[in-house]
């Protein structure tokens, strides 16, 4: 059986997109012979996009904090644009926004994917303990023996032995179909209903964005929603998302007119109607996905990481940055195991895996949060508590978008904190409105004579039953 | 591209195991052309039994309801034998029995799976509307074209032409794979720590059953347990279920044997320590795995039914009495759209599918009951009540078990039922203790003379507080 050319077997990581190329840097930093095995030809030498991703991504702390432990946070950050707030465009145009967070560093940013990809495969080819094979797809894997079997070429294949496979190849893992044949993998795929397709907001003619740059823009319409991230050539990516049924009954120019102009009539012009057209019957629609398996690192060898571990939808903008945290917590692990690759990845495995099931789960409510919730007053009021508690202590109460998206708590805690915060709002508002009805009763009484039965039946009565309600809530 | 042999396209079955025999029997007696592939060769012909799979089943209402459908239940029944409660085996010996139901007719019956598979091919085989192809494994389904691919001989294929696949190949099954690389299928599979292995307790001596026949035999164990199925020879098929790390580490005769006198020690001496050693290290070990997924129907031409539509874990009986209903319910589909396949399937589909989701759910949930539940002096109790509540309104209070085994009542709507029946009589014994307890202080106070502070100050307040918590419950 050959092994691989430079006679050293080391580490293979297949699939080479943003979660793949960032862990092959962070393993050649740490000294490991790294063979990345990537199944597209070299997009830095390709035109155009790749088809079905999304163009620009959302980059928050944990995606930041994976970057910068390779050193690469400035070099990013360098072109991306911040985003401090939603910005919010109801039907009746009177646009409003609301903030992150409450922190001049709240805020995330929106990078372009491709650029991104490109950084991280320049950097892993600077490494001298990094070899890329592009055009190089894993076909086949035999977990007991460590060999894996790639294409070659178009007809061609290649057997190669490895010490340790990391599969970062996306939500469809071929290295994930090989664990499930294998041994016993517990797993989990959800198709949403909301299909995408992406649309492009040029620069104005004087070759300024159309729309206010710092924001992540959201036209909230319940059942459909589109969101527009900045690009950093002024330009804006907007990402229509609606239930599939919706995109096949706009068949024409006519019906897709009709379209904007009911649910997104002030769009349009900014978007112009050449534009629309074009993008919207020559892009690709794209479906959504949300994955959960356990575990993840199976036979001793082999470790999936990203979205072919846990594959969100995009409404959380985690699904970068949670792959990204998955690469700094393994190389935390490897610090912690003294580099021994297989206990990192025990240790990965026990820590780890189901804080990814929760920012699955997240994702998914935040799908409805982001389509809904965003319009009704109850939101934004409790929104603003949030904010206003998490002024007053900040380090006791963090509402929950700042935990998932401006700290590195793990999601599991995350969901925890967040339920314990949400239970003492609840309880305190309770508190409050019933002693705010116990003194206004009390008021009554007194100026109307009746203090003494109030006295003496009435309030042991209420008291009793207050404290029951309240013991309950 | 040959068509099958007849010239006929007809429908093609993918499995030949118990539901795809029966749907086999049932679509033929319709005036179907029907093809049945079955992977492996014929059973009838083989010696042994199939390895990995129970021997006996207990059929239920369900089942029996499919089989009279296709005029086979007493020929089914004249051979099985009826099992009217459960036979609880304590560690100390001083076993006692949980009936069914409260019927004469509310019992199980002890099937063999052999035995019943071979009844329903030679039946499949009887009607000339029914090919039956062996040694035919689907390798690949094209489901835009019909286009089926089967194995033909060693290393031979074979294409085929079918208006329309039913996969009925398991809870692994390829029709499912398929559906998954054609379309949307949101799919869950679980696999439980719990592994399990079959022993044998042979007839006495004298030629009789080594204990009551009319029983299942639950060796309950809280981690883990032991259940035992009467055979038509006089024999008992013991299925022992434990988490697979216990069967590691039972390596050698010596350590079956402790123990089994250490958890079984009633049980040694009827198995027998010869029988006991054979069989547990010669059967395969099996392990289990929850399937959900939907839809079951795709493409307008392919449905799966049984295990490969929904496996469940064994603790309910239900996996092929769940599987013989999808039969039922695709025949009932079938009339009420006027023999039109793809209107009866998507019939099949809006109306079944939820329902099978609940039979993996309540599955699960009996995994726990059956290991532990049944030693707690509380859960007899509630079994006891609920007998009695069913006894007194046979048809308003069905317990849940019942309704499982039963009835015809669907799946969901059982859990539905059993949740209103639940709180039903929650709220019951709410308020029965509480009235007893306010009788019991009003006694209290009347003769301690403090009647008049009871009447005006305190009863008003406890009955607040009544109210106050039955409203909760």
């Amino acid at each position: 059986m050959p092994e691989q050319e430079d006679g050293n077997k080391g580490v293979t990581i297949v699939g080479g997109g943003l979660v793949g190329s960032l862990l092959a840097v962070s393993l050649g930093q740490r000294g490991l012979r790294v063979h990345l095995h990537e199944s597209r030809s070299d997009i830095r030498r390709a035109a155009g996009v790749s088809g079905g991703r999304s163009i620009n991504l959302a980059l928050s702390r944990r995606g930041r904090e994976a970057l910068r432990a390779v050193g690469l946070e400035d070099e990013v950050l360098s072109t991306a644009i911040p985003m401090r707030a939603r910005m919010i465009h109801p039907l009746s145009g009177n646009q409003y926004s609301i903030p992150y967070g409450t922190k001049r560093d709240d805020c995330i940013y929106s990078v372009n994917r491709r650029a991104l990809n490109e950084l991280l495969l320049t950097k892993a080819e600077e490494s001298p303990n990094i070899s890329i094979h592009f055009e190089s797809r894993l076909l086949q894997a035999d977990l007991e023996t460590n060999t894996l079997v790639f294409s070659d070429g178009a007809t061609g294949k290649k057997t190669v032995q490895t010490e340790f496979v990391f599969g970062c190849d996306g939500a469809h893992s071929t290295v994930r179909r090989q664990m499930m044949r294998w041994g016993r993998l517990n797993y989990q795929q959800e198709y949403i209903q909301h299909g995408y397709r992406e649309l492009t907001m040029p620069p104005t003619p004087s070759g300024d964005f159309a729309m206010e740059p710092n924001f992540l823009h959201i036209w909230p319409h319940h059942k459909f929603m589109m969101i527009a991230l900045p690009n950093h050539d002024k330009s804006f990516t907007l990402t229509l998302l609606m239930p599939c049924s919706v995109f096949e009954s706009i068949r024409n120019e006519y019906s897709l007119l009709a379209f904007f102009q009911a649910h997104f009539p002030h769009s349009i012009n900014k978007i112009g109607v050449e534009h629309l057209y074009k993008d919207y019957f020559a892009n690709p629609q794209g479906k959504m996905i949300s994955v959960k398996c356990s575990p993840h690192f199976m036979a001793g060898n082999t470790l999936i990481l990203g979205d072919a571990a846990h594959a969100v939808v995009p409404f959380y903008g985690q699904g970068m940055n949670a792959g990204f945290e998955d690469c700094l917590v393994l190389t935390e692990c490897l610090t912690e195991s003294g580099g021994e690759l297989a206990a990192a990845a025990q240790l990965y495995q026990d820590n780890h895996w189901s804080d990814t099931h929760t920012i699955c789960d997240l994702s998914m409510y935040n799908y409805i949060e982001m389509r809904s919730h965003v319009t009704s007053p109850l939101f934004l009021i409790r929104k603003r508590i949030d904010n206003a508690l998490h002024y007053l202590f900040p380090s006791l109460f963090i509402p929950l978008y700042s935990m998932v998206a401006f700290t590195r708590i793990p999601y599991r805690r995350v969901v925890e904190r967040h339920n314990v915060q949400q239970t003492v709002i609840r309880r305190g508002l309770w508190g409050l409105s019933l002693a705010s009805l116990g003194l206004l009763g009390y008021l009554i009484f007194k100026f109307s004579g009746m203090e003494v039965a109030l006295r003496h039946r009435i309030l042991p009565c209420v008291f009793k039953c207050v404290v029951n309600n309240y013991l309950r809530h």
